[in-house]
């Protein structure tokens, strides 16, 4: 661990210290007994001692490690056994159930803190030189296993942490834009933009724990995308390290030169190169920011109502709707005394009994406005009319201020779960809005059935997230009842029935948590096998060697998960 | 020439018969004498006959003739001369002086006009394996030599002509998305969507004569692009007939797959393959479409307001404004009778007087809006507030409906002054809002300090085209008064300065006309060496035979002018 670059927990999310109480939430453990018949208030074991693992001996050469500590001092060499385990997994629940039993894989042999482009420059030229591994770490939230190495790498592996290059270097105030060191953390970066006036507007769910450069290499998105675009709109010029050479795209609005080189870095997980800095569209922060929350009959009224809305004149900056169990997970969760405590107080209930709804099948919503006092009443106008044509009531901005404060909080809920035998984790898709419907509708079949076959409970619930003209995100989330040796194979086998739901359903693999291993079995479904080629054919002109975090994106057979269980 | 697929004369712009006249617009040839010191009054030798040119013969073996009537039918396979001369060239106006003057190059030895998918699959088979080179011809309206063979090519050249391809096959009216084939012309194509209440909203200058195909490989954006998005944008997914295989990328909103080979394929320019079809965003057409003209006392006060306008709570969907002398240009055009006219009336200079503006100097804005009457009055007042601010004033609708009316015909116009010795062309860039004053500025002066130097009248004028939040297009248009054999050299002299002046003051190497082999010089300096490194081991992966329209976008040093006048 170095001064001043913060790290995760090894066996969880977050800093150590944090983590997700239910006792001031009275309706959660009964909505979670009730969903899984798990009981989240019986004794819990703690994790096991990092002391208890047994850590490989790293494989760092004398001769590399020389070479590092030349260009980067020793201090910025590291191969103690917790910094290598934290680097080499992501966060996703089977990097955690993998971790916590002990299962290490292939770690990386050393992590190093370049704090300066020329040292990345530097230090991949020797890596290279000596045909070792480079997996760049971005803020280690990953959930695809993008940051791990092979399982057979015979190669010396090195883990790339950019969290010394942390600064905001220039903002061009007459063009909105801002030149950005990739290593830092989503909460530094905004700080030092809005003590300037600006904000980036890129608040993806990772925020806290994960990077620029991450974002980028991932092609992340973020919750007011809607406004404010996803990391592929708002990057406009980067500069990466290669080896023996250095991509610099200066910042252009838009530009016909070819092929998009800087698409191309977009989403490149490392198998390009190590992004090192980034020109962003930054904005002036807004006058007036509202989150209004509204009830619907229906999800399917609340993806009809925001469809309409993400098309109408309004330009909102977030139109977000959950599904009946979400809401009541949503519910559940908010404390006694909260404002979301009082939406499911009895005179609400009396009201939307009173227009005959379901109160099994509500759906809530968060809309989301930006801009002048008098732009904001105009939009909130228009949105209102939207909602009441498609049957939903608006219930104010109390229960969007609580959103806003917890919306990062999620993995924490994970993790406490996890505690408790409860295997929880995420998958996005996006699809034309012609089957947002279906695929909901499908893929919580799919699922449902595929753990009633295997006798687990598990229960899963999803909600619109990001929206564009012609279609959206829908952010799905699963928890599995499974606290056997075997939770990674049921987790597997969920992941694999949800994903080959997506494509079966005009979905992609993902919206914006990327391919890294998991997800690459679906390539070939997803971008036709001839996307796949081309994909191939640029990996290897540009990295014939191998060198640069190979495995990523193209399927080669392990480790993840595959599109057949037999496979797997 | 084949039956229901409409071809360009073999030496202009557009179809015979259409031509622009001056004789009713008497402001214009004292303009065009006051600038350039031409008198377009005078009498025109008329442009050769197609039958004094000497072309060369087609090279077709008739083993490969043999293969492709077999795939085709022979009525589809095309050898005759005018039919190469047309396909041979863009409508550049270097591409006009040498065909014009009978430097025909390196023609295509057929011209191929495939149905259907299937019969491009097999067409793209035997060609390569007869070891052709293939040139997708889109409309022929490119203007940056990207759709010629290499000079001393050696082996078959095939140009692909996608014509008959040219139906709107689906659309999808949940999503807002319509499958397109890719041959289709602009106008045919928003007639198929209009008769079904759609538009795509996608008007570039070339729109009349270019296809979708064509757009999606060159990186089209069109005149709508502030609200409709840029060709990119646009685009959500498509089909590519590439050697052995087909890519198939389905329509998705925003997806998370690696590197996006989507953006791959847009502005591929025919390296990579033949797009087929396209999924395009399409829109219910607006309740009301309004363009506003505005004046400023300066170009850089009209700037200043555009990309305040553009970042304001309004979304137009267009925000233009024109230097004082493209101004002037308008103004010298508009026919004695029209509304345009008017705006020189003595009222309005009177007006424009007492304000203290210098007549020399103002600069014409025309902003656009669309939706319901409610939301583009609320836009309006938003707009007009801006416009006061910077000084300018409104002047109602009439310029803007004739722009409507008038705005592919610029061709024309540069075809008239050709047959009078005068060569005109246009260019474009975009930079960030900081540069956007100093690109125009230091281009304007280079363009005149390089014709002063070599002793030719030259004229230059700009306008901002297309505006994002970080920055801007601005599309110059230069015409040269050399009626001289040796015109060509001295428009790649001027056009080699005003590309390096872009690059000189933060600018690409274009924002959408694409690379082809004119601009390919500067690539280098636009994505840096390494960016040029990553699209040479993209093309060399996907096409190691070099059979998909070689040469192009990478700089190989012909035919083209290059970076300094030594080499070229």
């Amino acid at each position: 661990m170095i001064d001043g670059v913060k790290q995760q927990k090894w066996w969880g999310w977050g800093e150590e210290g944090k983590a997700y109480h239910h006792e001031d939430k009275p309706k959660f453990a009964p909505f979670v007994k009730k969903m899984v018949g798990v009981d989240i208030t019986a004794p819990v074991a703690p994790v096991p001692p990092f002391s208890s693992l047994d850590v490989p001996a790293s494989r760092l050469s004398d001769a590399l490690r020389a070479d590092l500590e030349s260009v980067l001092g020793a201090g910025f060499v590291q191969t103690d056994d917790e910094t290598r385990v934290v680097h080499g997994f992501g966060k996703g629940v089977r990097d955690l159930l993998r971790v916590r039993s002990g299962r290490l894989s292939r770690l990386p042999d050393v992590v190093v803190y370049p704090g300066t482009q020329q040292e990345v420059e530097r230090l991949v030229d020797a890596v290279v030189a000596a045909d070792g591994v480079l997996i760049p770490f971005g803020g280690g939230s990953n959930i695809v296993a993008a940051l791990e190495a092979k399982p057979d790498e015979h190669r010396q592996v090195v883990s790339v942490n950019l969290g010394r290059m942390n600064k905001v270097l220039e903002i061009d105030e007459v063009s909105g834009l801002a030149h950005i060191e990739a290593g830092v953390f989503g909460p530094d970066m905004e700080d030092q933009l809005r003590a300037r006036g600006w904000t980036m507007g890129h608040h993806p769910d990772s925020f806290v724990w994960s990077t620029l450069g991450g974002w980028i290499a991932t092609r992340s998105s973020g919750m007011q995308s809607d406004k404010y675009g996803d990391i592929a709109d708002i990057c406009r010029g980067l500069t990466m390290v290669m080896p023996g050479r250095v991509l610099t795209l200066r910042p252009l609005p838009s530009t016909s030169s070819g092929p998009s080189v800087r698409e191309m870095v977009l989403g490149s997980e490392g198998r390009l190169g190590i992004i090192t800095s980034a020109w962003v569209n930054v904005h002036r922060i807004p006058e007036v920011r509202e989150l209004q929350a509204y009830f619907f009959p229906t999800y399917e009224d609340g993806l009809k109502a925001c469809q309409e809305i993400v098309e109408s004149d309004a330009a909102v900056m977030m139109a977000r709707v959950s599904d009946a169990i979400e809401t009541q997970y949503i519910m559940a969760n908010g404390k006694k005394s909260s404002r979301l405590g009082s939406l499911s107080s009895k005179a609400i209930q009396k009201i939307m009994l009173q227009k005959g709804w379901d109160l099994e099948k509500i759906a809530m919503s968060f809309v989301g406005f930006e801009g002048s006092p008098t732009h904001v009443r105009y939009e909130k106008g228009l949105v209102s009319k939207i909602v009441r044509r498609h049957g939903g009531m608006g219930v104010g901005k109390g229960p969007g201020s609580l959103y806003d404060q917890k919306k990062y909080d999620t993995p924490y809920i994970r993790d406490f779960m996890l505690d408790r035998g409860l295997v929880a984790d995420v998958s996005e898709t996006s699809t034309p809005w012609a089957y947002a419907e279906q695929i909901h509708t499908n893929t919580v079949a799919a699922f449902q059935r595929a753990m009633d076959e295997i006798g687990v409970r598990g229960v899963v619930f999803c909600h619109l997230s990001h929206s564009y003209h012609s279609g959206a995100c829908q952010y799905f989330t699963f928890a599995i009842a499974d606290s056997s040796p075997d939770a990674e194979k049921t987790y597997d086998h969920a992941k694999r029935v949800i994903q080959q739901s997506f494509m079966d359903n005009h979905g992609t693999v993902s919206h914006h948590h990327g391919v890294g291993e998991e997800h690459s079995p679906w390539m070939d479904q997803d971008i036709s096998p001839a996307g796949v080629f081309i994909q191939q054919a640029l990996f290897d002109g540009v990295d014939p060697g191998r060198n640069l975090n190979p495995g990523k994106i193209i399927h080669e057979g392990a480790p993840g998960i595959s599109t057949n269980s037999t496979e797997a």
